[in-house]
């Protein structure tokens, strides 16, 4: 069950981070629509790794080819989308020595735990930020089919390490702001930022070390009503999907866990009148109230763990030896992951967004 | 959809706040086992308002009626369990003003967006915490099932309008630990934590006003290895029926949020071996690596917003005349649903825990 | 799960045949349209048992409750249709001797292999014929929705031991033709039919007996291009809901069985233009191809098993001995269920139909 | 949603018939077990085309790759098995003159109502009996399981336009005889049924015609009491599958439409005591009585209608012109698929299997 999400859309992802082929389906798209493939390579290499000093050296060609679901015009057939990345790049040797060695923080230990010793622990197997190559495929084909309704997600790093970028404004956030991370190299709003960032990353990685952040995520354009109570309401759905991406240990909506600070009189948010419409005041809420849109931007933070894959010495335990030792890393790995997880909380929120859209019958 | 959760356990919950009847139902429990019915009772009265200054003055009858899936001698005949609870105190005359005004922070703008202008407003319908009654039925038997196999879930208020509980210790939580506010009337570890939060809570009361908080919930004799990767993960299924309680706006598992300030050297749990077993020396993960259980505590907490019914007045919008208004809201109200939300956060995580053993096959 | 069926639309049926309620929910009807509650008691008074001597004695009051999903005006308000049928003449006295003695033919002896000993054997629990009224409930509402949108879907007694109705046919259905059987008391089309199938039931019930039979079923209106290949396909989607019916063993489209004995080109339908539109000349395929409607009449048959309760002594095995022994089975029996199936045959497919429109978008 | 199948196990099936690549995914098999490929690549032979003059020329490479799910030894990693058979032999421009003039009961003019002019006529795309070969090698993998566990499944040609297979005995059916066509070359029981099929299937490609039949499956060594009541009993799940084979117009369980014309005392199956254990004398049931299996031999037919791609000129519309025409379909088409039918039934019954067995943790 666990690669499949989804109600009206199901996506399905497949592969492990060494296989010969990743790739994912995901079925019940409208038919129709045109994608920008151009658009949707650049999409995806923001997400790509090897662009820069932050960044893991291992080269992934993230190209997809499609076996279904787009015609040579590059239309929606109706089909599902089925998008297979080939791995050219496979090293694993890089890995032998971890087989009875679980990292640290990594799913080594609890899948041996699940799977035995024959788990294949290279690379981490389906646990692997690999993974979120095929997710942005499905998520960057979503994000250009929302943009053409109107709804505008884009993403930033929000705080890496304990340094802040200018924050998603609650109640004024706009589609130009959404946009402005889509141009940038380095995924902040804040030259300032960026150059602090910048710095701090490179500093862990002279460290053999990693940081982590935190990434903030906006949508606007939604219309209001959009989810369900209880189970299906949009925290569940966006939360669902975002704890599926790896390195992710909490998420929170609107001021989040703030709130637990404040009064009633001071978290609620007015409705007021602006321009003619109904609006809040304040956006404590982040845009959902009952698990449905308000028609207020929504906005969510996903707290990001620092890369676990460090070259320094860990202690770990040899589960054939059953004795403490001292584990080296070798092999290439990104110091802090946060640029690269941009565009992939974009791709998680588009598809949660699409289906939620789709499940209720509110695309058309 | 909505009001249906899980996988192999296939929860669902029905009715509104003022209908008639609400109800639970719960298929795919194992036979056989017996439901001590007189600690379920007890377990519902910690959810039950109407206890106390802090709670509302509405009082529920929660006891539940079984339809089916219990026989005579209480034990569980592998039908589903289908318990009824009857509403005896149904005061629908109270809301009536509300019904062109929406309040500021509940459910029901985003619900007339949703459903027009015929939706029902009395009491918020589905979107009120009176379906956590229900919920407590279902995570309440799952409690008990989940006991006798040695898994014990407890929670705490670990915030109270920024007054903090002493925090359960990721590595060394205990079942007796868990267990301590399951004997308190109010429902804190802290003698001192405990004389605040009430204080504060009866200056929120006095003022008409609400106060907001973390539960921090903790799960201890989990088989290492339960969950699986991608969507289906343990993170994922907690997240997802967590937000499905009214007024959880964040969730973060182990230091959660607090990673994005660390080093991986920092924030990595290193295995050591503790009498012979593979342990890990910290728990940031909080007993979850690549959505799969580690053996170790697992330990999340939420965010819960201040009850957004408060006596105050407050700015809305008339949308029968669309004009700004001031709304007033009468009736009885929690100033603070924390302790409430305590036992209804340990039900949603039985229920989560029990869904993933039986889909796993690792009940019996 | 048992009890679940369809994928947008959500069926769920509750409650065994001698328990206090039974009932059914139904999520995901669209919003709005009126029911004419009337009507739907007609309905279900065509499957009430006791109106005739070819039906049982027993009474029942199959009166539904309805707890939500219809307002006040029996408009559908979007919420999911919950509607409970209390059982006010249940007799589980004249059930007592079956507990150790499987009754032939019936679940009772699977039941005990399913649950062991303490599986609840007064009158088939719910592997009776009686959970077909909850099914009423929904397929009458549905019943309804669909006629509104020119989805006529009708009924009646194929054959019955033997004895033969007119057929539907298969090219030529009308809506008036698939009405006829609503307004009489015996559901068959030719008066001939209904004296000798009467007569047919009454010398079984003088003889201790019962007799089976086939009931077809026959839509028009329908779209084309309804349905997905593969497991999805109308006959699946129609077939999975159908063998839900208790005492089918068989389910046949177009002319079923009857194509085994064709070659291609008779078995073939041509496409011909008929007053400007494609249709087929005949119509073998029963309004079905690869798992889409064709447009034309979609038309299927169900066998129906004689009831297996019979008054007759049979043979069965004591399971508490472990003895063989002769069964008296006492209490009421129809011996003939067939009236009684068409309209829950009716039911049956409306919820099939409904659900794959709405699946589809192909409701508005 | 229409390529899924399964409630824990998950079956998906992707591809059309002329993409460079069809396959398929199988999500939930027990880990551990090693798989006899030699075994399933000639289980995947009785599917294959192009071994006898009753088959297509067509020459298909079935020959599976899997990208997941198998190590190198063979054995099932409790990974999704993921299974792609690469197309080497697609030759389109046969059906180019198909795209306006929909084939007699083929899915064409369906797929066009549904998919309006852009749908790739090419060979029926999803539409095709091509998809049953992945279904093969899901399905031969879990009889290969099954049978481990002394479950033995098969089937043979139960009728061919008329002539008749010595049927299968319903109540002292045994593994060997299920066995029985897996060794012949020609899928029934009796020499001269082979015979005179034979020359009927000879006739037909000679008159360019097709012909139809009746596969019937039988299943020895079930636990009694799998299956559930109402829309998860095992004729449920088994027809689900079954009706998404191409081709299949009707399935009956047991004795099937046949209880039509019987009385009850005549149709029910009493119980008696054979070497102790409780059986059915007869089995008029087919194994299945409430849903669920009752430890007597599972048995069941499947009508399947004559091949539609005939060679002689057959009526249609051109559906650009919207003009009649006469269609001669040209390439290479079998004039009877009963004898490929056979293991394709004998697979559609292991996934159901095996699927109710897991769901329902009866495997270990």
């Amino acid at each position: 069950m666990s690669d499949y999400y989804g109600t009206k859309l199901r996506l399905s992802i497949y592969g492990g981070s060494h296989d010969i082929e990743i790739g994912v389906r995901l079925n019940g798209l409208p038919a129709g629509e045109q994608i920008d493939k151009e658009a949707l390579l650049q999409f995806m290499g923001r997400r790509a790794p090897g662009k820069a000093s932050y960044s893991t050296k291992r080269k992934e060609s993230d190209t997809p080819v499609f076996l279904s679901g787009l015609d040579e015009q590059n239309r929606l057939t109706g089909d599902p989308i089925h998008a297979a990345i080939y791995n050219e790049n496979a090293r694993s040797s890089d890995y032998n020595n971890l087989a009875d060695i679980p990292r640290p923080s990594h799913a080594d230990f609890a899948a041996r735990m699940k799977y035995g010793k024959d788990v294949d622990l290279r690379g981490g197997g389906h646990f692997s930020g690999r993974l979120t190559a095929p997710l942005c495929i499905a998520g960057g084909i979503c994000l250009q089919l929302l943009q053409k309704k109107g709804i505008t997600i884009g993403a930033h790093i929000y705080a890496l390490h304990g340094l802040l970028d200018t924050p998603y404004p609650l109640v004024s956030l706009t589609p130009d702001l959404l946009n402005v991370t889509k141009n940038r190299t380095f995924p902040v709003l804040s030259d300032e930022a960026e150059e602090k960032m910048k710095e701090e990353i490179e500093k862990a990685r002279l460290d053999c070390d990693s940081v982590g952040g935190i990434v903030e995520c906006g949508i606007t354009g939604l219309p209001a009503g959009l989810g369900e109570h209880l189970f299906y309401g949009m925290e569940s759905r966006i939360a669902n999907i975002v704890f599926g991406v790896p390195a992710v240990k909490g998420i929170e909506f609107g001021n989040g866990f703030a709130c637990a600070q404040l009064k009633g009189s001071e978290n609620n948010d007015p409705f007021i009148l602006k321009d003619g419409v109904v609006q809040t005041k304040t956006n404590n809420a982040g845009g959902i109230l009952g698990g449905m849109t308000t028609g207020m931007p929504l906005v969510f933070r996903a707290a990001i763990k620092p890369t676990p894959s460090i070259a320094k010495p860990q202690r770990s335990v040899n589960l054939a030896t059953m004795e403490e030792t001292t584990l080296v890393i070798k092999g290439r790995h990104d110091p802090c992951i946060l640029p690269r997880a941009v565009p992939v909380m974009e791709a998680a929120a588009a598809i949660a967004i699409m289906d939620a859209l789709l499940e209720e019958d509110k695309w058309n």
